[in-house]
């Protein structure tokens, strides 16, 4: 059996009682290392779960599928991912190898960032299309999250915006080079996301388009969700580029029409020196 | 401290060892009953957690808010939520009002249908905007849901419908009598919201409206999800009005439009009668 297990967002005591049974029969486990990480490390989960875990990276799980399935039609094999094995990221593909190679698999759910996200006070209900904001480079510098985001402002829809990961890249010259040596990973901050974003707006700005979203639009930043060092600040998106969020992961909700309800949870989660930006939203229309 | 706690899914053991271990802290413990169940009742989790639990219903909730919030200052009160406690419905009130208390709280989150429907092989990321199937009666027979399914899939976009729960609703005769008798418990089946929404696509179809979908959409009913008794069929919209996925709860998706990858794991996740309805995807369009 090949189990899919999530371990929800916090640290390793956010796996599910059916999860932890389940990483305690197999014989080999593995743990899905490039999409997304905990508050703790490899070792902290490999003590809890009395278990060494075996690290996936994206070569192994795209290029070693084989490997991590080997012997799972006669033995138990785990594969663990950071949240729900089919939120943010499907693990499509491994399945897919597993059900043709007559491997059964079940899925062991947790929370994503996808559903967790509500606790920032804006409902799931209200959010439209996810998009992901990756790192430009001085030749990619993609802005088609900027236009899905504001489809879905004019929408009144909120966007949640999920922001890049880089662990384990090689920089051009070591590629060209052939030596397998990696840069230091990178996660994306709120603050470079909505610099990102700014940059797009500017942009269109100078090009006389008419804007979906501006730098007042109304935002939300989190950091280390459902951890106990998790952090939300809500501001305009101006006020965001200048916050300081702490410690990876980050994510960044951009508002669509904001319910009263909404409003008040965003009051709640509020660092005080944003709470002066939220009497903007006050006015008649709740939309900034 | 005010915890709200998610259950997740399935059974008792879908709980997390976080929550498990915040629900054998507290000195009471709500289980909310009124928006979501698991495939296990009360007992079962009671025996699980060693505790008893106090049902709360939408009345507890909605207007003795005060009576679960009591001394939460000086004591742990937990609040058990099926699925993500800002998941599918949120709890914002009952939040606010431990806020406005001075009353912490602390959310531990679960998996949700809002992520976990992932699994039936379409991408979170492909998501539009979520919408409620409610019961029709004989006055009352609302539209929305439709419109809003069409507007996703123009936009390319699946669609989650969540099918409407009644438990503990009065009739109208008893209701106007003051009597407190409550109906048997419903719970809308992927037959039953098939149902609905055909007779709103013929309705539109006599008024000559351009249709945004068909009763040959390809469409994912799913019962029990994130269970061990968990169902997934695939078919069209035609075919799933007649199918049998047992007990509740049930969720019902409409397709957008179809990415390669997307139709391989519905094929996976397809019963067999349902295959042939597959072929059709596989025209050029990827769309039905």
């Amino acid at each position: 059996m090949l189990y899919l297990i999530g371990l929800g967002l916090g640290d390793a005591t956010d796996i599910t009682v059916k999860g932890l049974q389940a990483v305690k029969s197999c014989s080999r486990v593995y743990l899905e290392a490039y999409t997304s990480i905990l508050t703790v490390g490899k070792e902290a989960l490999e003590e809890y779960y009395g278990k060494q875990l075996i690290l996936a990276d994206r070569d192994l799980v795209e290029q070693g599928a084989d490997q991590i399935l080997e012997d799972a039609d006669v033995t138990d094999v785990a594969f663990l991912v950071v949240g729900d094995p089919f939120g943010a990221t499907t693990h499509s593909d491994l399945v897919l190898r597993a059900v043709n190679a007559g491997i059964p698999y079940k899925v062991i759910h947790n929370a994503s960032v996808m559903n967790a996200v509500g606790c920032c006070g804006l409902q799931l209900y209200n959010f439209g299309e996810t998009v992901s904001v990756v790192f430009w480079t001085e030749t990619w510098r993609p802005e088609s999250f900027y236009d899905k985001i504001c489809k879905n402002r004019t929408a009144g829809l909120h966007t949640l915006c999920l922001l890049d990961i880089k662990v384990k890249e090689q920089s051009i010259e070591n590629m060209m080079r052939g030596k397998k040596i990696y840069e230091p990973p990178r996660f994306m901050t709120v603050n470079q996301a909505a610099d990102q974003l700014i940059q797009v707006i500017q942009s269109r700005k100078e090009e006389g388009e008419e804007l979906g979203m501006t730098e007042d639009t109304v935002c939300v930043g989190v950091a280390r969700l459902g951890s106990d060092e998790q952090k939300i600040r809500v501001g305009t998106l101006n006020q965001l580029v200048s916050c300081d969020l702490g410690a990876p992961l980050h994510s960044l909700v951009i508002t669509g029409r904001l319910h009263p309800l909404e409003v008040d949870m965003l009051r709640v989660n509020a660092e005080p020196n944003a709470l002066e930006n939220l009497h903007m939203i006050d006015s008649s229309t709740y939309t900034s």
